[in-house]
């Protein structure tokens, strides 16, 4: 135990106080940065998406990523309008799942949650994936390693959330600013370049993209149109984060709800600047990404070279605009993989925060609603590290595979949320007499109403284009948590239910009888002191028990009991089988059977020694035969131990027995 | 826990009744065939340690081996006279730890006790690597795989012996009758061969042995004379197992010691004469045996073939009297195979039953003295298993090895048995005023006295010959495990004096006062139920506690109380860093202090679910607080559980509350 706690010190560090959760509210500079890093670091992965999903038909089809980019820039926009809608309807903050529950029902809100909790993990997964990505661009010795990478990538972010590791506001604002200020100026520059026409070409310019079977003739025909909605959903991997600004409305500073909209607003407009402008310049660098290089990558016709590494989007506009190995490069890639972690860290606290909302509902176990030593959800975050780890290792952080997942999570919840929104206005407008009032309700809910549409609408295409492509398992394992989530529901209200106390009928009565037994197995001390106990509680009754197991050992017990003439009848239970449990069972049975409204109370003496192997070499009957009569109704078990000094220092340290005087503190001993 | 209970009723059967250990007393015939399956079987092994010892010195050098194996017999029957004055002076029955601990105090009863259990260790090992020997030689498809043919059936003997098996008195005594019959058939038939000239050559006879350097010239010098000391020490395998018959004395018809002692007379004989005509027809047959063949044996010069695989001694002369693959050669191998099976099985008895002596006086954990269900002291079977398992497996099967390490402990018991007998003649001696009765005395002392000079020196030149060869692990283990039983029993003794009951101090004291702590989670039934036997207790204070570790849910306990107008104040305990047993722990310590006399009882309510999961999902708080307090002295808990039907049946099950009438029996029912 102490080793463990010892261990527990070193590596998570000392306990914080529960006042300390208490700070300052947010200002609205603060609180964009800090709840925009998963976002905005979708840029670092939702272009690649797009391009590389266009380059299943070829050269020709990727020109069309700015397009694609744009619709889902659309789709983003009309989204984080109708969340504006939630933040000023909702002031006190509420996710996505207590919208829907609030406003659907405990069904729709836990298929809301569900998709929720299932979005952090691939939140985790897929940053971790992209920052392994990233890093590996940097460090090409770390080739081949990219799923441990990732994998220790998450262990390490469960570890620093473990430890309370970047709750400072610093280190949530300042990666997304710097990432948002590096990309920027690499934009900028690349633009003029571009327009000066001095602008270098990506290194994979050279290539030419091999389009897959069925695509030979580029976009058309209904397979085509069906693969720009489906590079348009794996697009929309660049709206995942958006729903952030809405749960951490109460830390805003007021107006709350005013802020909140604001800052939705500008994360809207920076996720914009950086996606579109990015798909720009991978166009105007003449960029060939694939999802496989090796087998659609061509150069002059033939295979591409052996060792050839596909580095992502960002990294080689920073290798066209800055070149290779420039600080620039250097900067983006760096920047790119510390907003990447931060993203990742926000998940391990929305993670965590809503799986303990959950566990307070009742549809998650109870042991995530605990904070731990450092004011984290320990257990939600160790569950939510252990799932990535899991994905990211399932998947080797092939981040195409693990995009299709994410999509759907994300798209549930804003549907439902969506769909929640609809509902409270509809209450608000029944609720509302005045015409004014109700003309801005009836605007509002339309602007919901158009969410709700497009969400469902990118929902559908999701699953219709993607569903064979992992979209299945997104399903598959919300709908799965949803059950688990509702069978822990039930059974936490069967146990209310059957716990709950009728004040009338039961709150002051007592036991008719109480009944004590001591179990006596040698006749030394913890025996005399759990007697002592038992007849200081003065019960109706009162038998020493021994049970017959080994017939030499028994004739002693009876005769010392006779030789120090306790005043207590020992009682002796035949045991055929050589076991204690049983007899002892049976007996109280018996007493439970002739006189029904009897408490039974069983003493066990138990010795407690100090060092592992000294429990080990003690007979644990004494447990086993707690751990049967805890199964036994109508039976209270009070042990009654006795803390062994033995071989520690030869002589008993603790001695507490009744019949000595205990030690008193003598600077208080009137002498 | 019935699943488990279920799988060990399949594997282990129904449980013996205790009675049934009652047996009727062994006549000396069926006593004979009983106790030495174990000393006649070596006659499977040590022929043929006798033999390779000396093909050391090449061939000229094994015709000293029916001169070694006389010796070894020479040993043989002082040491059996020597037995034989054990066996009258000590008629109830004590093997070597008994007489060497009585009559040289406890630390040489210990060792000879180390030494026994070693012993009976390697009897297992050694019987079944050699069972695993002769079977490889009647089916040499399964050659290569000896080791684990002997770890399997160390493993199948240990099942049998935790089932039960082979206790019927015809199990033991009818494979040693047969063994010992066909083998003296062979015998006879094979000298009647010889005499009349039509004796076969033994397979082996065509190779010629390689002498190992230092031995061209034979058996010559110091290292001659050393190498003879060395087979005969190795040969003294021959005499493990004849101890048997002194510790069964007490199951003897009577007159117990007589027929005990003839039953040693009587395995010496057959002892001698199955050994001794072994290696007279092994030199008949010219057999030639090695440690390694491949690389000692020649043809003509050359190599031996390269599958040559050296069957053992019975082997061999089997196929040389009745050849290879006949009725006469199949009969020895399964013979021989059955008579190692039920000596092995004759240690999974000598074992565990050594090792609950042990236990009894506190040299052993007590765990191993108690019997299992079938009757066999289940964990001393067990932990015999495993340790012979583990040999077998360390030296895969190879006899040279194992027989070292045997021989060791074999003659360290022997030797302080020897060594206690004289303390014993020693005593009666002087308590014997008659000078016919003392003339007795000083013949079975003087007896006693060659058989201990002798058995010592044949383990001084056990330890001399063979130390680097294996009696160093020996004498390790022996030492390791004699430190190991006397810290134990120093611990244990401890323990006792701790303990120990002083009569006028003790016996009848009461606390002076109770002080009962009730542990509020939420205020529900489990609670309740508490707080109804803590009153029923009538303790001389009463408080309920609340350890305030989420501000929201104290303060709806405390509503929850005060509404109920429970009679009982209830105490918030302030907890910082959101733990529960600190606080508490802080908090009995403060009530410690203010009053030393009092004792102080916690309640601890439970709730009890039925399955796994269920018991996953629930707070373990209770479990943790029970567990902390347990280390916490003058400290008695009291746990009360609720039995939970919750979700199996949608109502409570066992409805015990107090407040409502239990249900009775209608039958009984006055109306």
């Amino acid at each position: 135990m102490t080793f463990l706690e010892a261990l527990k010190r070193v590596l998570v560090g000392r306990p914080f106080e529960t006042e300390s959760l208490k700070r300052t509210p947010l200002r609205r500079l603060v609180a964009l940065g800090k709840v925009s890093s998963n976002a905005l670091s979708s840029v670092a992965y939702a272009p690649d998406e797009i391009l590389l999903t266009l380059a299943i038909a070829g050269m020709s089809a990727i020109h069309f990523s700015p397009l694609v980019g744009a619709a889902v820039m659309v789709v983003m926009f009309v989204i984080i309008a109708s969340y504006r809608q939630s933040v000023k309807a909702y002031p006190g903050g509420g996710g996505d799942y207590i919208i829907a529950s609030t406003n659907l029902g405990p069904r729709a809100g836990t298929t809301a949650a569900a998709a929720l909790l299932i979005d952090f993990v691939l939140t985790v997964a897929v940053s971790m994936s992209a920052a392994a990505h990233y890093l590996v661009a940097a460090l090409p010795q770390l080739q081949g390693h990219r799923g441990e990478i990732a994998a220790w990538g998450v262990a390490l972010l469960a570890f620093a959330s473990l430890r309370g590791l970047g709750r400072s506001r610093w280190a949530q604002m300042l990666p997304t600013y710097l990432f948002v200020a590096g990309v920027l100026f690499m934009l900028v520059v690349g633009s003029i370049l571009a327009v000066t026409g001095q602008l270098g070409q990506a290194p994979s310019a050279d290539f030419t993209i091999a389009p897959q079977a069925g695509f030979e003739e580029g976009l058309t025909g209904f397979f085509g149109a069906l693969l720009i909605l489906r590079a348009f959903s794996t697009g929309s991997a660049a709206l995942t984060g958006i729903e952030a600004p809405q749960s951490s409305v109460p830390d805003m500073a007021p107006p709350r709800a005013k802020n909140a909209a604001s800052v939705l607003v500008w994360l809207g407009i920076l996720a914009a600047v950086l996606t579109l402008g990015t798909l720009f310049l991978a166009e105007a660098t003449n960029m060939r990404l694939v999802e496989f290089p090796h087998e659609s990558l061509q150069l002059d016709g033939g295979p591409i070279p052996e060792g050839y590494f596909q580095i992502p989007v960002l990294g080689q506009l920073a290798m066209a605009v800055f070149g290779s190995g420039t600080f620039g490069f250097i900067a983006i890639l760096v920047l790119t993989i510390w907003v990447l972690w931060t993203a990742g860290a926000s998940a391990f606290k929305s993670f965590p925060f809503l799986a303990s909302l959950l566990a307070v509902d009742g549809y998650l176990p109870r042991q995530l609603r605990t904070r731990g030593d450092r004011l984290g959800y320990s257990n939600g975050i160790a569950a939510l590290g252990i799932a990535a780890i899991v994905l990211v290792l399932a998947f080797d952080a092939h981040l195409p595979g693990l995009i299709q997942m994410y999509v759907v999570g994300v798209f549930v919840a804003f549907t439902l949320s969506q769909l929640g929104m609809l509902g409270h206005w509809k209450r608000r407008y029944v609720q509302t007499p005045s015409r004014p009032a109700r003309a801005k309700i009836v605007r509002s809910r339309l602007l919901n109403l158009v969410g709700f549409v497009l969400s469902a609408a990118v929902l559908v295409v999701v699953l219709i284009t993607k569903f064979v492509h992992g979209a299945w398992l997104a399903v598959a394992a919300i709908g799965l948590l949803y059950l688990i989530m509702f069978s822990l529901h039930r059974h936490y209200e069967a146990v209310d239910r059957e716990l709950a106390i009728d004040p009338n009928a039961e709150a002051k009565a007592l036991p008719a009888r109480v009944h004590a037994l001591i179990l006596v197995s040698s006749v030394r001390k913890p025996v005399l002191r759990a007697l002592a106990f038992a007849r200081a509680s003065r019960p109706s009754k009162l038998d020493a028990i021994v049970v017959d197991t080994e017939e030499e050992r028994t004739q002693r017990t009876i005769e010392k009991w006779n030789e120090l003439r306790i005043p207590v009848p020992l009682t002796v239970l035949a045991s055929p089988y050589r076991e204690v449990a049983p007899p002892l069972l049976d007996y109280i049975k018996g007493i439970k059977r002739d006189s029904p409204r009897d408490l039974v109370v069983v003493y066990v003496p138990e010795y407690v020694v100090g060092r592992w192997w000294e429990q080990l070499v003690h007979n644990q009957t004494a447990l086993r035969i707690k751990a049967r009569l805890h199964f036994e109704p109508g039976v209270v078990v009070a042990s009654v131990p006795w803390q062994l000094s033995a071989d520690t220092h030869g002589r008993a340290l603790f001695d507490n027995d009744f019949g000595t005087t205990p030690p008193t503190d003598p600077s208080k001993d009137p002498q």
